[in-house]
């Protein structure tokens, strides 16, 4: 298999838009890297969410689980984590095991070859020598882009999916969240034409924007955006939704806007990326959601949150079947085992095996 | 399944004394979690020895290592040990992989999502998404108890075992030393009966306390207690050993008691709890056992360690057949997994299976 | 099994030369230890790169994949890495997994047991109580032959893979730096009468210093060394090439040796070891290879660098067919895996299934 991307500069490709980026990214109609949540399109997002139902499915028995455990065995997946995360770390690793991956992994910089003043490059590219697949998260926003474009030069073309690159993207974060809103509304007709409200840090989150985004590509989804001022979405993001004709809103009025909205995204305040006292104590008190607010939302709305929370969302909501996070959770696991399954062509034999099951 | 956890308040539950609390940690005859030394019963601990016995057996042959490595194939336990610890960690390690776990880790806190503020309760739960079995080491004494309680409220009941928690208890550590003196003793009538003597830091040991205490369980055994005084064993345990009946001696006399073991019970002293200059160097030199000391050891007596040792022991002593200490560490890799599987409900299938390779 | 070094004892061991070491190393004609470069016949080197070749070549059908990863199944391997190195590590964990071998790690000793007190002989046999193979790499230049010893004198004698030890050995570095030449030569007639040409810190790298000896083996292999006076290759390096017979040559004129190389071996230099300054930029600037210098390279020539780099070779060689560096990192997991499943008797397995499938 060669990536598309293999046949362009990397001066050439830093010029081209995202839309002329993503079809670099794509091979046979599967992602070859992964790299940005706008190379989804619909219908890549509806073929991943029913697979990951599949599998889903599929291993609540011991011979479905025994199925899946043989699809990627003798392969193997390096998840190079440089910036700090256990909650997208471990998902990624359940992921590679359902399917039977191997794994290996560098999470500590400190302890690696760079500290003898290696590259990055060199350090990617020794990892593709070993390994089959490299996930990665990094602290570095262009990192990933480069390295997919480094290694698809290469002998061996080794796939990269982004686990998370600076504050810009996030994409297999944003796969679940879809995945989370099609099982949500799976009885409710979809996606399409539902009120999706996000609340808190909408400045620097980068979950949210790239699930606002992919959101276009569904038809009449309303957006709110619920923030204090500092802290609200950022105008690069609203000029691509009214591009797409996308309906949105601006609001600082939490309590106003709970019944209106089919999910409500709540967000976690990122102070981490504070320059200049953007947030207070106040802003987070007056956007988290408590037991009280559970009255005004509506019986069939979800509520969700990508984690780690740190005080958003009271816990005593939990026990409430429209807090579905701890779900949202366990969907990703499921939605990157769909993806990395699709991406080794593992999905045809995956579903026709469950049809044949179901028979 | 669920565990009887489920059905109480935390603030009953923490009311309860251990008996009470033992009951609602058991599931159809096994430990849901296993949470402290004194849930196992007797009748328990003779069942997960001799499935420690088969498993070790079958071990032997690849064809029962094939076998055993089938058992949990696909199933996924994490390893979150906060508290450092290689022996524990790596040998629950080994107990999972014999049976075909797959294996996630979380050693270091610093690269987890608890820098960004999150609670441990919802770091547990995450583990819970996406793991079969929780194998949790910490610094904190109530944790493993209250993490217990608040998985088993939750849509995924995962359970956990306590692999060290705080000053309080190391329930397999206990288990391990059973197995050790069951093994010991198998041609002497087993455990009942016999003089156990425990010399060193016996204030402060956790594995001490626990063993101490499950030895009750067993019929006319004798507990030496030989330690200086400020590192003598507690009033706490001495009240339950009167209220057991249980035969025991207080002394500081490492010698004279040497002749009259059936097991010696070597510690280390736990420097790293001092608070008002406890221990001194005297202090080890004078409860160590060297070459010297073999002569005064009955010809089938057995001397064991918890590990580390740190002088309490000379290296010289170890190729003496008396000293079982390495043979005790390699059972805790065999208890453990005869715990796991029973746990897992793999018990009966591989006990009926090296039935059938015995014929 | 049981290895020869269980008959000497340690004092004796030491003060034998290397290749009386290397006897009580060996048994039936395969390695039990792997404890320096030096232990590797010609005859055995021969074996090694044949059965890599045939591991490499299985590895390209899923059914090659399937067979290899059941070879050890069942096995489990410690990686004990105190000293930091991601491309060994994972180079020994991928060669572990492809013959379904399991792996445990200890890399960080900060949260291992040795700050309890342990000493590293009671840290080595706890890893034998648990695994079945121990690769290490230490800072400690004679930690590896006094574990080997050690654990051959025990109830558990499981072999130890030296993967670097302090400034001394690191064979396996050698036999993927053998495996590379022996590939890039395989239509050449082999390694016999070819010009090697080492550039860099020849002073301090061990890789250097294992090769050099190990080219010994073969016949009429020339030598040159081109390094700053300060970074010469050691005396004692020469007096055994001088007692092999074997033409060297010393020189500090990069440019004039390079028509004359079969392959230039080039090197980092190793600040790390600096002790008095023996290393300056101008020394990395006169002795690195750029484009400038492919056009004096000829034109079957192979360049090659054990990585990492740090500008000795530039990035914009990599796309000559004659940097074979990439491939030569790739090939130490092929020749580490074909050295385990030799030291574990699986290679008349491999060699006959290859054979059949061949048919």
């Amino acid at each position: 298999m060669t990536c598309p991307l293999s046949t362009i500069t990397w001066n050439d490709f830093q010029e081209l838009g995202l839309s002329e980026k993503a079809k670099l990214l794509q091979e046979s109609g599967r992602e070859f890297h992964v790299m940005f949540a706008q190379q989804f399109t619909r219908k890549r997002l509806d073929e991943l969410g029913a697979l990951a139902t599949v599998i889903r499915r599929m291993a609540k028995s011991r011979d479905g689980r025994r199925f899946l455990g043989q699809c990627l065995a003798h392969q193997r997946a390096m998840l190079y984590f440089t910036q700090p995360s256990s909650r997208t770390f471990l998902s990624f690793c359940a992921a590679c095991q359902i399917l039977g991956m191997q794994i290996g992994e560098v999470r500590d910089p400190a302890v690696s070859s760079e500290f003898k003043g290696e590259t990055r490059e060199d350090s990617v590219r020794t990892f593709s020598s070993y390994f089959d697949l490299i996930i990665m998260r990094t602290e570095l926003s262009g990192l990933v882009e480069r390295m997919s474009w480094v290694l698809s030069q290469s002998e061996r073309p080794v796939p990269i999916v982004n686990a998370g690159s600076g504050k810009d993207q996030h994409p297999t974060q944003a796969l679940l969240d879809i995945y989370t809103l099609q099982r949500s509304f799976e009885d409710r007709g979809g996606i399409d034409g539902k009120t999706i409200m996000f609340v808190g840090d909408l400045a620097r989150g980068r979950t949210v924007r790239s699930l606002s985004i992919l959101l276009t590509t569904y038809k009449n989804v309303r957006q709110i955006f619920v923030a204090p001022e500092s802290l609200q979405v950022g105008d690069d993001i609203l000029v691509q939704l009214s591009a797409a004709g996308t309906d949105y809103e601006i609001s600082s009025d939490f309590r106003k806007s709970i019944p209106e909205a089919d999910a409500i995204y709540m967000t976690r305040v990122q102070h981490e990326w504070d320059v200049k006292g953007e947030t207070s104590e106040d802003s987070i008190a007056d956007y988290s959601f408590t037991t009280e607010h559970l009255k005004l939302l509506s019986p069939d709305s979800v509520l969700m949150h990508p984690f780690p929370r740190k005080g958003e969302i009271s816990p005593d909501v939990d026990h409430d079947p429209r807090a579905v996070y701890w779900r949202q959770m366990r969907n990703g696991m499921w939605i990157r085992a769909a993806l990395i399954a699709s991406m080794f062509r593992c999905d045809d034999g995956i579903t026709a095996e469950s049809q044949s099951i179901g028979k």
